[in-house]
């Protein structure tokens, strides 16, 4: 014995999400049957209108709307430098430590050569392009410290230095609030290895 | 900062779901964008159809979305014992269990006078009704073993038996499977005063 047909198809529907089981599926059912109607109705128009809206900017692939996202189209912020980064998240991450006035360039992922991702499936060489044409000043690497993510780095790295492009990758070490005892050993050898001469 | 309009909508849609905060409505609206625009279609149409087709069943109040659910319309089914239930998922839990013949009356909900919930709002004056214009013989109360549901129970068991209704209340104890060591105090008292002779 099953429910219904209709809610059947909603708890399945709920499975796509991530982190979502047949149990929470079930139990998300019943309570927007139950409880919030007005909700569900909500959820399904705002579902809608993402899919149909939201795109890639055309400058830095990042989620937008716009033919060219709000970071890129804004005059204020110094174009001339750019951050690599690997999901829309990250890019939000950074804006609100509030300590970036670049712009950003957004891989949707990392090099994966295992997954058939290459340069091309993340956009590599139109990036590579772009820094070319603009006379970029700078490039911050800001992939994620995995074996993918400081893959990519690497393989951006070398191909922008061959154009004479600076590059530079964000500092890993021991997290502010981090207690040394509780910090794994990686990256206290990277924090190690990356000491910088007190002034 | 934030993400572009669309992208914020329905991350804050996803939170009317129960169990969804901030970071993980995120990381939904993320993730179907990136990888299942196909999902998220699906599941826009999957909350749409369910809320506007699936009702409660005019006889056990069931979801459905007949006027009158399977169970209820199932000649092969014992109409004159009637299993009460809190929710829609309690009578999947019973019917997987494979135990139980009858049809139910689900309450969707229980009493609860604080906050405004008394036996009309959850069915029961109809139930009651029913119950003696049928001439159901038997009235099973499965709520829940919590405060409310015990409240609950004890309420219809009162007016159900004035009015010469035969009423029974699941058997609470020690579950299957279960371990002494790790079945709490309540239970384990339940299990001790509800002892039947072994034959």
């Amino acid at each position: 014995m099953k429910f219904s047909p209709a809610l059947q198809e909603l708890i399945e529907a709920l499975r796509c999400l991530p982190g979502v089981g047949p149990k929470s599926a079930q139990r998300m059912t019943l309570h927007l049957l139950e409880r919030d109607r007005e909700g569900a109705t909500a959820l399904a128009a705002a579902l809608q209108t993402a899919v149909d809206k939201v795109d890639h900017c055309s400058r830095c692939r990042n989620f937008t709307e716009l033919e060219v996202c709000e970071i890129c189209s804004d005059a204020r912020r110094d174009a001339g430098t750019i951050c690599v980064v690997e999901t829309p998240a990250d890019v939000l991450a950074v804006e609100q430590s509030g300590s970036y006035r670049g712009v950003y360039f957004v891989l949707m992922g990392h090099l994966s050569p295992i997954d058939g991702i290459g340069p091309e499936e993340i956009g590599l060489d139109r990036f590579q392009q772009r820094v070319v044409d603009e006379g970029i000043e700078e490039v911050i690497l800001a992939t994620n410290p995995t074996v993918e993510g400081e893959a990519t780095a690497y393989y951006l790295s070398d191909v922008l230095q061959r154009e004479g492009v600076k590059v530079s990758r964000i500092a890993h070490g021991v997290p502010l609030g981090g207690e040394l005892e509780y910090v794994d050993g990686s990256t206290l050898a990277h924090a190690f290895s990356g000491r910088r001469p007190v002034e």
